[in-house]
């Protein structure tokens, strides 16, 4: 597996990234009002083939629990970026209750509240969240989203999309082992493998999954300890292309940040090169953090690698990312 | 409509209460140590034949967006328990970005956090947030929700439930209003006729919703005045025999608190008597401040008030509701 | 006293602003360096005479309580500016220790949490707080002040200043009126005849506290509509001369935003004028929110307007403003 | 020093503390109503007295910044109690503002927010924070902390207090260490012991210091680890006797939880035995995490350790603690 190493793989410039740039760039597509770019793909034909895809009712979970043994604990080679894991607080209680200093109110019950990052856990990356120079998605400029939130493309935009056929590609399966070591890069020509091994294609509009394992082994190590912001298998950069000829509508890992760490940029002062390009410049929209683990059993088991992918954001006004609970129906 | 008006029901006691305890306690049903109650009411080919449903590849939201001009921003008369509407902030921005300060990263991204109450928009009512007496549902004693949140019965556990099939009971519609009047009990009477005339049957399994039409009217207003914690049209309380008859996983409506208000039992020192059993004593999840509008529309257009239903609660451990972002699928 | 209006007073432009800023500018005063400005004007000799002010050993505290009932609640004409009232939460109770479920930890505690804005009650500006185009105090790049805090002037820097003579010029008294009128400007000419009848004289390194009685209106009236960001008596314009010579340390009021509002600037696109020059260009720290009814009913009885003053910020890194407990001690 | 481990000391059992609480406690002292204990003693005469100890006009902080860094970052042996560290966020910013979006408001303004834990780094411990059975100081009942808050004894009764002479006692210094090692026990025989090496008397209504050294050697090791409940140096249990017959207002040390750890109460299901009596029977006030090192280096090269203390709580309404900024000014 050595050959697929980030080291082995081209370095990507400042020039790389700008040739890229025009080359994938998917702005004014869908017109110069859009805000949610390839989520557009899917059609609703293929909602409604996608629905056709439930044939055992089996529902999975894609989500880590949210609470405070979540994937931020753990020490990082990263700058911080101000993420923690969610804070659970109660604002009325069963001992309350019990105590009872609820019964003037005539009723007993318990309350709460929580303090998230967006991107704590299992979550989407909204359009807002990577810009190029001074832009982000579809050419809006940067500053639309100040402290006061995004202007253009929250993730509220999303709130009737993230529905339509998924499919998994499951690449440390195909390689045999339990998780993909750090630096591997997925390549197209690995998509391209385990597409034809699994015996699915990948089409306009769906919801693509793709497993290293990594997480799993996190959770069997009991630590986060370099997850967030380390190194890690994934996507190489010349998956951007893929995805823009596939059409794929999102994408999703079950790693921090998608992209193969370290970045094909090292050394360039150009970090996460794929991040660059896949939320500003095509308008993919990611997802981070997804447990695949249940899933990716399932499909081994049945050998059916696509489903009816249900993941709806929370449709936070102006926010750049949404924390999920992906289902994946079979 | 006069003859629906809360003051033309029976009045709820305490032995009434007491005596409905009784006869709808579902504790046992689902074993021991079940913390989900109705939801195991649907089964896996309730699945399947759900997403039979989806004909038109429409996917409609059923939240409201979360922001700061949510419905807790109102006037109440209710003793305020704390909720307030999400407080969205930055973590990093565009305008860090086009500052140059982010340079140093690498990257140019933006990223943001969310302070938010579990039940301050449409939600879900975990199992976890009403107690009968000195109990939750299924008998646990109420203490195992403490400061510390619920050690049984938090949201985490419906993380692959919330999908079936949905059923709207557009009571508004039926009685050819906009909006029901508040103090309105929609009976066992009235839902029977509205499924009757709409010629839905409501099943086993089902994520039943209701619209009263209130909604919208404070939407048309402008402001939440008295919509938390204020006067509604809203179940009966003789629907809880009727629910539990029906064997529905869930039910919702587009108001605060699903039941009537001024409730049943005013001047007896029980507010909302319905929630007393409803969540407790029947384990039936909950869920408020639905947005039908949308919905509502298609149905009465193509005539179809059946639909794929999914609605995922974000799964924060030890949560007693969530933020949801339902989806209704066609 | 409508010949303090504001629409009698001068009528300030952009021009007049940066006049005033090359006459008032203090950049570089107290070194290239210096983070803190006009608080460095307190020497400890001033600390040890303002100590020797206390006579009677009385201890006022000139801070409203934080919780939901403070000044964020209320209508207001101004842009909302994400401010609101302390979330004050509960991490432990004492219903919890009730209910048995703390004993396993060997002691009986509660905890808590709050959830502030920095500027949402009695509290300080920092020297970060507002900016003169792109520079702040000393001359500092704006830029310095991103979304991961204040990198120079934090209020952290004033940790061990905010002690001093106070002195209270009780404007309101002085014109023998419970609470001054709304676009009342306290200009230069009444500051002086205010010291000149109290018998005080404000001197370099003190501790200025400035009386218009709107806050006790406002708590008489038991709300607090139009008192955040709306019209209020405060500071005219041409109090910044006055400030500048009399070399104080800090300046504080009863009111939101210590000057007079609607601003001298109306209609010309400037909001808030006196703000433009005191913070960045004077390097003045000024309180706002001050409760000054006790010390004033003291110091009128008394008839001694002078005192210790101890109001240490909260030192949290990179802020830019701090609640605050001032503290007036005679 | 190993005589002072506490091994060495005598054992606490369940009887000890009922018997300590008969013969310390002191409940309606100063009335059935009374809510700030033995902050009371401190009188009038006792603050003139302390602004005369004024001298040089020196003013030093005994807090720690607070942020990111503080002392809840490390690991801990004792179970979790929902503290962290702050998270400091902005609401504007002056990359906002060098981008001109705020340029609209006709003001460029930073401004910003704080989600603290109140007893997160430097922090007065209030009344209601610990209950011995089910009361807490003055014998109310525990249930008064509730979800909401706490209605009797929450630390805004103090606002006009925590003024007084401040003294300090450098244990570490006395016995010529850096820092005294975990499981010191600072007994009434070493406290005694260091009044008369460094010349001074503690007195009714003082607000004691007492430094162990630990709080620097933990910044020197540049890590928190089982700082915050781990071992540590601290008053021995026969202190509470000391300080009762002392008539202290307060005390305040350098270390995560005053009293010494492991507990004189190992091993018999009793955690912080010396806490059970402090606050809820003594109604003594206690400060943590006081920086002390450097008002500890004055005291030493003047010889004088006594001066005026100022350390005003932040008024949370019904706060069972508070962060602090506690000032010594000599």
């Amino acid at each position: 597996m050595d050959k697929y190493q980030v080291k082995n793989l081209p370095k990507i410039t400042r020039a790389d990234l700008d040739a890229a740039a025009d080359r994938l760039k998917n702005w004014g597509k869908w017109g110069p009002e859009d805000q949610i770019g390839t989520l557009n793909y899917t059609k609703t034909e293929d909602v409604v083939k996608a629905a056709g895809l439930v044939k055992k009712g089996r529902v999975m979970s894609l989500a880590l629990t949210f609470d405070n043994k979540g994937p931020q604990g753990g020490k990082t080679k990263f700058p911080p970026v101000g993420r923690f894991n969610p804070i659970h607080l109660m604002l009325r209680t069963g001992t309350d209750a019990y105590s009872g200093v609820l019964d003037k109110r005539g009723i007993r019950s318990a309350d709460d509240i929580v303090i998230m990052p967006m991107q704590c856990g299992t979550q989407w990356d909204g359009l807002g969240h990577i810009f190029f120079d001074d832009h982000m998605w579809n050419g809006y400029d940067c500053r639309l989203v100040s402290s006061f939130g995004a202007e253009k493309c929250g993730i509220e935009q999303t709130r009737e999309k993230m529905v339509g056929r998924g499919v998994l590609l499951d690449v440390a399966r195909h390689f045999n082992v339990d998780a993909l070591p750090d630096g591997f890069g997925i390549t197209a020509e690995v998509l391209d493998a385990v597409e034809a091994a699994q015996g699915v294609s990948v089409q306009r509009g769906d919801y693509l999954l793709i497993r290293t394992g990594q997480m799993e082994a996190k959770i069997r190590e009991g630590n986060w300890d370099y997850y967030s912001g380390g190194d890690a298998p994934g996507l190489a950069f010349d998956t951007l292309d893929w995805l823009h000829k596939k059409q794929v509508a999102a994408v999703a890992t079950d790693t921090w940040g998608v992209e193969v760490r370290p970045n094909q940029s090292e050394g360039e002062g150009i970090n996460q090169p794929w991040h660059w390009l896949c939320i500003p410049i095509l308008g993919l929209t990611m997802g981070e953090i997804f447990f695949l683990d249940d899933l990716a059993r399932d499909c081994s088991d049945d050998g059916v690698y696509e489903f009816l992918f249900v993941a709806p954001a929370l449709p936070v006004t102006g926010a750049v990312g949404s924390p999920v609970n992906p289902l994946a129906i079979k």
